[in-house]
């Protein structure tokens, strides 16, 4: 297996440049603006798995954005991966924090990525490290080293909560059937530090409208005697923590799954430090949930923060205006064993029972996604393990992340498979932000690790 | 004077089609976009006062926008009125909610206006209620009835807090001096209940900045774990007002002159009718500091409303974001003897002490206004109150209202002299609201009873 390294050396600039390419494409599935880039986003991936060599490759119609689907039997009896990713990606804005346009890529060295890091929107969610699989797969075939089926599944609305994809499952199961779906759309914990995620947050979505009077009012002739649908808005907004920064939906917490003394030492010893951890975001304190760790809060509790908020008058200087409306987008993260559904209603309930009398509130669900737990102790966790090991020369941790994953459980329940979530960014690499980047060396590397889980994966299924 | 209403008769459609001409101007102080706007409109007021037959009529450069004087010193001997109004208006979003362009006046008639209603930006506030004293003036110098002197003073940043005027009134105190000052800038209760404010509120406008992590992050990864800056802005916002909605910022009520009980049982007499008052907005219930009525609320009393608040995604769609920056406007309505510079950094103060370790906080001043109030045993008061004797048969109530015009008090303290405010809008005439407009029975009603003003005030002048 040495012959990867080479193959990277010699294609190394290409497989950048078409990155870069894909990268240049604004596939933003929020936004119905750019529904045309995300169609040719898709096509583009089309080609890529056609060039890579696989077989039966199709843009597949859901009720909303395609997916592209490839494969490479080579024989029935072994073992088949299926690699996910999407080809979406996150809104840009805000803009004006952007150092480069976030759709015209550039390279750039940074403290964490002395070789270079690639910049632009999607670089490491999840352009790039979808692309690592297909220029993984490019190498096993061109070289037959593919010791295994592979099926891809490339969708196009990871970013806003992947809607069609559980219609998409039920139809297509039998083309879909695999034995293993390996996911990188998480990171590691550090170029020197590699980690598997084990755990994923659930997420519910919901957007908020508070009406106060039926039209934007003069301040002066009726502040103070009207409900100002801001001002409530925000009263109801911090209502929904207490002072511990409980969440204090009722019934919110029912269901979460306590982690055991054990598993919080063992949590406890991954390598963290806060000031770091304050210094890279510039904060004067960490901020959350009291009984637990930075690490904790993030990753093994649920959350609720507003995405965002407008109303009233947002322009320059000053206007003395009460609005009629107020709006917040809030989100909540989840964790085993929420469910999704169940705490957006909780929460649309309370929150319409918190509001004054004198306004009207709606909730309008966005999208949701469950929570998610992988074992360790199966074949797949450990090929992934043992492919780290090859490459890092370093046993990767387990690690519970905060981000969210909707289709892994959806792949569960649908597909009856497992999901290894071999991720290769890292924390700082901005996804969702301004400047987001994927390091070259965690590209590469990420290329070069993957054929180690097929060859380890198909051993350790075969031999069992 | 019955040729008053002959003249108005007579002259009718142009005094209407001369407004309407300037309210075809977009003055918006607020927006440096329109600042050639807000000067071509200063230009056609000067026209304007020419053509009603004023002499040294000039547009005045502050260190903002101009001030236009204009004057008709018929005998030095003879008292002198000064006329002040504004011609630059209120920013007129959100333009999605006007039934016709704001800047494209049209007629229609309403409810409260069977006669017909101008409808436009700044059809009340101020152009159409300052353009009345135009045609008044214009009225009585074209029939000799002019009974004494008129100044007229009509700036171009009322709605942007008079910024330039303080300074202006200092260089030019010879030039504006004068025996009593007459606005029309307020309203009137309704257009059988005719009133004169005797009372306005102050104004402390701030702009707030709430700054967490350094660049926006992902709610996945970071979520739960730093300050999330909308979360804490909705927070502190929230604790400016506790459970009977009295302000907390400590000392804000220190300097709040009280009512007496029979002043507010005087108050109590005055006409008004919640259920209308919350037809009229469409909200379930009013809202407001516990312990006072509703007119109460507006008028004597302080407030604390956010005008306007942003933050993080407001897109379409979903964006799993946490923000770097929240911000928000916010203005607080003071009464008789709040000052708004202390205001001002008492909320800064109090505001910046409330924000938790891992935030920044900004707070930027914009403008403020001292509160007033007119007493109504004088001259100026008697002739106002007979001129509507005479136009409405009716003796008008004297009313304590919820606006700010922060010149009226320094008027007294530079010019040293008193203020009548004659306001023929309506509540419901919706200033600083999209679909803001006049009825054109007000409009001729006050160019019908501005004339009187001047004739009872010249003779109550002499015989005293």
């Amino acid at each position: 297996m040495e012959q990867i390294k080479t193959y990277i050396a010699e294609h190394r600039d290409r497989f950048i440049n078409e990155l870069v390419e894909l990268l240049k494409l604004p596939s933003i599935s929020a936004d119905p603006a750019y529904s045309k880039s995300v169609l040719d986003t898709a096509e583009s991936v089309k080609n890529a798995l056609i060039s890579a060599g696989c077989e039966a490759v199709e843009i597949c119609k859901t009720k909303g954005y395609p997916v592209v689907y490839g494969e490479k039997i080579i024989d029935k009896t072994l073992p088949t991966v299926m690699v996910y990713g999407h080809y979406d990606v996150q809104p840009p804005d805000p803009l004006d924090l952007w150092t480069s346009p976030p759709f015209e890529p550039v390279m750039k060295k940074t403290e964490l990525h002395p070789q270079g890091a690639i910049f632009a929107r999607g670089a490491c969610d999840d352009k790039g490290q979808m692309y690592m699989h297909v220029k993984a797969v490019e190498f096993m075939i061109k070289n037959d080293t593919l010791p295994c089926n592979v099926k891809f599944m490339i969708e196009g609305e990871e970013e806003v909560g992947s809607d069609s994809l559980a219609d998409f499952l039920e139809a297509n199961k039998e083309k879909l059937a695999n034995d293993i779906i390996l996911i990188s759309d998480t990171g590691m914990m550090a170029n020197d530090i590699p980690s598997i995620t084990t755990g994923l947050r659930g997420l519910s979505y919901v957007e908020v409208e508070v009406t106060g009077p039926n039209r934007d009012l003069h301040s002066g002739i009726y502040g103070g005697a009207v409900p100002n649908p801001i001002n409530v808005l925000s009263k109801m907004i911090a209502s929904l923590h207490d002072e511990n920064n409980h969440i204090t939906i009722p019934g919110f917490y029912e269901k979460v799954a306590e982690l055991s003394a054990e598993e919080r030492n063992h949590m406890a010893e991954a390598p963290f430090d806060i000031e770091d951890y304050k210094k890279a975001l510039d904060i004067g304190d960490v901020y959350g949930e009291k009984g637990y760790s930075t690490p904790e809060r993030y990753s093994i509790r649920p959350t609720l923060d507003v995405n965002g908020i407008w109303g009233g008058y947002t322009g320059e200087g000053a206007k003395t205006v009460i609005a009629s409306k107020a709006f917040a987008k809030i989100s909540m993260r989840l964790v085993p064993d929420q469910d999704p559904d169940e705490i957006t209603e909780l929460f649309s309930n309370h929150f319409k029972s918190i509001a004054p009398a004198g306004v009207k509130v709606k909730v309008t669900p966005h999208h949701g996604g469950q929570p998610y737990v992988t074992p360790t102790d199966t074949i797949g966790y450990k090929a992934a393990s043992k492919a780290y090991e090859a490459t890092f020369g370093k046993t990767p941790i387990p690690e519970r992340t905060g981000g969210s994953i909707p289709i892994v459980a959806l792949f569960e329940q649908v597909l009856n498979s497992k999901t290894i979530l071999m991720g290769f960014g890292l924390d700082s690499d901005a996804i969702h932000s301004p400047n987001e980047h994927f390091g070259v060396w965690n590209y590469l590397k990420g290329i070069e690790t993957i054929p180690y889980f097929y060859k380890y994966y198909t051993e350790l299924s075969t031999t069992v």
